[in-house]
């Protein structure tokens, strides 16, 4: 009986110009999965601590555990393991907490097998848990809570993963409203269909971040930092979000939007000062509304999961 | 009285995923006007070379005209001036020749005046004459023709031009079949609404196609360049697109679409060797659809118009 223990972070996905293609990973913020080997050739789910016993503990109905299933699969490995999930993200708060645990569980799966493969080759099995927790197979939270840094999905079919070469040094907000929104009910609201023109806002403004990422252009990435296919429909579930967006940019920070699918609000701003600033005025909005909130501060988290012992 | 003599550059727009949004500078060729003072205060068009007498000389209706009236008109000047425009580029082929006239008139007549704007406060004069021609104020050819470069159009309301930092070394081929398209017609055909799946693509792509050009990532660059908006329709109007677009990368170009609005197909190679045979192989299937072309092979221009004396 050995035990491996890993860590993967939370993550801000969609980055609002980036619906559904873009990431990035927070610090020290994520879930925490010990894997224990057994001699039972089984996938057992031991325990869930900090989800008030709201997560299933079967096996194929929980993030962690298909993933490790996905995975034994995958390298066709007859393995008994004991899974302890450390759930330290809210669930449906929009920062990523289905993601962290699957990726938490790869890692460590990886590990304690000893079959090592490269982190981008457990992307596959990341995302197939993913589906299980929300409704479709989305990269854009696994793949940076994997990977780490700032992360581009240039295309789903195939997968192809891209690491943006960041330059630029953002701090990130997250102030998390105590309200929870599922995933899979935020995705039945997005339009079908949208205009060409404003398909090609879209465009425009992603190209130009990533431009501004990789030359450390603050001013161009704050003009980028605008969504016209969620953001429009998704706001609406979320108290305030106007007022506190536009609180983020009065402070300094150089954009605002919905982090996931929400509640959570995530703003990005090029110095420690500004966004800790942006979190009080934002929180401070929320409680406007009536509404408590956590405010996050983290950096840009550069190395993604990784095994803790 | 005194004569400028200004070279505006051909330029490939829309560069397939970046439809609307990006377009790059071509060397040599090119569009030449030929701009003299005179003593009477009105704005005449002289004489139009290469055109077969189908430009109107109406100064109004002509881009370089109104790009002239347009300037003036701005920087409250009454100023006499009579036009020779050089037509060095085919009309209706999807180069910018529209855009080249008007740009070499605008840094002709800044020079002329002795008013000397940067060349970056040319651009709406530039934009207001593309919508003689192309019945849309589309900055995509002007803005390239004008900066050089590769230019990504982040936003046209407010307009925000983004030169792209481009690392890779690449090779344009364009193919431009002896058949002519308006502008005006090939817009006509755009879907106006588009699946959001099809828009998150087109932004995967064009984001990715910014790394790819920021990182010299050849692979990354060819993976991107596709078109999810305009080709699927835009290649009906061009005789063996698909055929020809496939030829190209079967000899190793990274990708090929349509420029402009077309019928002149782009391709981009790594070096000059792949950049010919791709011109060679594509002339050759446009041969099999019974049209003949030119071939035009150019690196990418990094100083866009400039004054010739």
């Amino acid at each position: 009986m050995r035990t491996v223990r890993a860590f993967a972070p939370a993550t801000v996905a969609n980055v609002s110009c980036g619906f559904d293609i873009l990431g990035f990973a927070l610090n020290d913020l994520g879930d925490e999965v010990h894997l224990t080997s057994t001699d039972s050739n089984e996938v057992t789910i031991q325990q869930i601590i900090g989800d008030g016993g709201r997560l299933p503990l079967e096996v194929s109905k929980n993030t962690a555990g298909v993933a490790v299933l996905s995975f034994l699969k995958a390298v066709k490995l007859n393995f008994g393991v004991s899974i302890v999930l450390h759930k330290n993200l809210p669930l449906g708060s929009g920062m990523g907490s289905s993601a962290a645990s699957a990726v938490a569980a790869l890692i460590a799966i990886n590990e304690l097998t000893g079959v090592r493969l490269p982190k981008q080759d457990l992307l596959l099995h990341a995302m197939e848990a993913e589906g299980i927790a929300c409704g479709s197979a989305h990269a854009d939270n696994v793949a940076p809570s994997l990977l780490g840094g700032f992360i581009l999905i240039r295309s789903y079919h195939p997968l192809d993963v891209i690491r943006v070469p960041l330059q630029a040094t953002l701090f990130a907000t997250l102030v998390h409203p105590h309200l929870e929104l599922k995933t899979e009910d935020s995705r039945k609201i997005l339009r079908p269909a949208i205009s060409r023109e404003e398909s090609i806002q879209q465009s425009g403004n992603v190209a130009a971040l990533m431009v501004g990422l990789m030359t450390s252009d603050y001013d161009l990435i704050s003009r980028t930092l605008t969504d016209t296919i969620a953001e429009p429909t998704r706001k609406l579930f979320i108290p305030g979000f106007e007022a506190i967006q536009s609180e983020a940019k009065r402070v300094g920070a150089l954009g605002a939007g919905i982090s996931g699918s929400g509640p959570t609000i995530y703003a990005l701003s090029k110095d420690y000062a500004t966004a800790q600033h942006a979190g009080q005025v934002m929180a401070s909005s929320f409680q406007q509304e009536g509404l408590k909130s956590d405010v996050i501060i983290s950096k840009i988290n550069p190395t993604g999961a990784m095994i803790l012992d």
